[in-house]
């Protein structure tokens, strides 16, 4: 008797700070999800886990591994040309083979990307560019990175390395970037920063190390703002329009059809959407402003997880 | 008999200043070339005047039209997917069908491209890009342009105006752009930019209007600045050092083989290009430093020119 088994895909998201494992659909539903934490000491020992859990998942919800067809992977950090892993904020990812690993215990072709790249991939085939065959996309959370795809193609750039939208400088003399330049995007409007620029402003005001421990990030500072705090309220300006001015430069530079923002920070909805669309609109193009369409991601946190599904069935 | 004639292609290059027909080989060899200044009233009178110049050199060098195969034209300023024309510097393209025009006439099939695109194309093929796959291109000369071409295809964007390099912010609070933007790359660091800001610094030491009247552009910038005025010296290392952040940004987003710098500008040599390399690599991402490779265009005023011959090759 042949069995009709619907095609499954694996897909992984690799985080530096978590990673989820999901058993799809090719249509983008998540039939089965895990969370991990990453509270690993070092690469191997994460992806150890990781793939136990692709074995755990496997053996409870489908009792092996013919089902599935196909693996996609999407890798929180830069992937070069040539397979190479070179995460920056996680070491020891350079020598481990995700799809030869992946191949050799599971018995499946995988498919390997740049969560940004992935979650752009996932957007637009499942998300907030459903129906376009181009995507500009964000994510501003801990730190700020992006996808591009152009015609339904990836920008990769030479070594694999290209899209690093939060790496694009608004000031000269700006905070110190994480990547060593100054200035960039990412240190002035990520989460991360969001948060450290309301401590600062809040020091220089005198406050003190507990008032500061009560603003980690962005969230506490939307919430100051929208209960009045004048200081909150002035940093988060700032920020969204750093933000607003660097959107604005992005999207003269690529003429997509739709910027899509993911991750943590534009959880704020409204308060982040509406300020940010107004201030980015004077910085675009003269002729060109009523052409910006800026909108939220619409999978939430499983950008990368179903992108991953959509690179697997693009194999 | 049959007469082994050698494939030649039409090639214009279409500018608001002026405009180059010429006749070329697909190798790149420019086998008669005219220089046709803009002195005209409007578009209409520009574009009669083109196409008479290439009915004369048609007639004059090869007796007729029929040993061409091709044309390719690289107009100055945006093309809409639709192939509508919108130049911003010189009115009245939009109701002109360029293609048409030259196939009615000539009997020619054209390709048609953004001047930007088309020289991004030309260096690629025959310039200092020859041997890649990918290149991004600037001109910096009245204003900024540029082009990108990843793994041989042209980043157009969704409505044909992407790759605006000129128009990324540098500044909250810099000057107003032509764009209707402030701040941007164009304002700061063109060849008229350069010229402007030099101007602005005599005058507010107090420098004559005649005095003024000497730097209309980067050129005499330059040259003073090498006869050791302090002026045009710190004038121009803060428009290089601009040039160089604007560059460094476009760097960390194409993560590209090669930048090649283009127009009236980069004739500087290395006057501009050896500052501009030292200003640039710090604020290029800390791993990617060795990875910069910026080089002046190697095609001179021919850019556009054969780009359009290599547009017409692929078409």
């Amino acid at each position: 008797m042949y069995n009709h088994t619907p095609a499954m895909v694996l897909a992984l998201d690799i985080g530096g700070t978590k990673s989820f494992v999901g058993l799809c659909r090719p249509d983008g539903t998540v039939l089965a999800v895990r969370r991990i934490e990453n509270r690993f000491d070092g690469a191997a020992a994460y992806w150890s886990a990781l793939l136990d859990v692709v074995d755990e998942l496997l053996t409870e919800k489908v009792g092996g591994k013919s089902l599935f067809h196909m693996a996609g992977i999407g890798f929180g950090g830069p992937i070069g040309r040539d397979g190479r892993l070179r995460s920056l904020h996680v070491g020891g990812w350079d020598g481990i083979d995700l799809s030869g690993d992946i191949g050799r215990r599971f018995g499946l072709r995988s498919t390997l990307g740049n969560d940004g790249n992935v979650a752009a991939l996932g957007e637009l085939t499942y998300g907030a560019g459903r129906g376009l065959d181009s995507i500009v996309y964000l994510t501003v959370s801990t730190g700020i990175g992006g996808g591009v795809i152009e015609q339904g193609e990836p920008l990769l750039g030479q070594r694999g390395l290209a899209a690093e939208l939060g790496h694009i400088a608004l000031y000269p003399d700006g905070p110190e970037c994480s990547c060593g330049g100054r200035g960039c995007l990412e240190a002035l409007a990520s989460g991360t920063a969001i948060g450290r620029r309301l401590r600062e402003a809040l020091a220089a005001e005198g406050a003190s190390q507990e008032a500061l421990a009560a603003f980690p990030g962005a969230k506490e500072v939307f919430a100051a703002a929208a209960e009045g705090c004048p200081t909150a309220r002035r940093v988060l300006d700032a920020c969204l329009s750093d933000l607003a001015r660097g959107l604005a430069s992005i999207f003269n530079v690529f003429d997509p059809p739709v910027m899509v923002l993911g991750g943590g920070v534009p959880m704020a909805g409204d308060a982040l959407f509406v300020p940010l669309r107004r201030e980015m609109v004077p910085h675009v193009m003269r002729f060109r402003r009523g052409d910006v369409d800026l909108r939220p991601a619409q999978l939430g946190e499983y950008s990368v997880l179903l992108g991953a599904v959509a690179l697997a069935m693009q194999a």
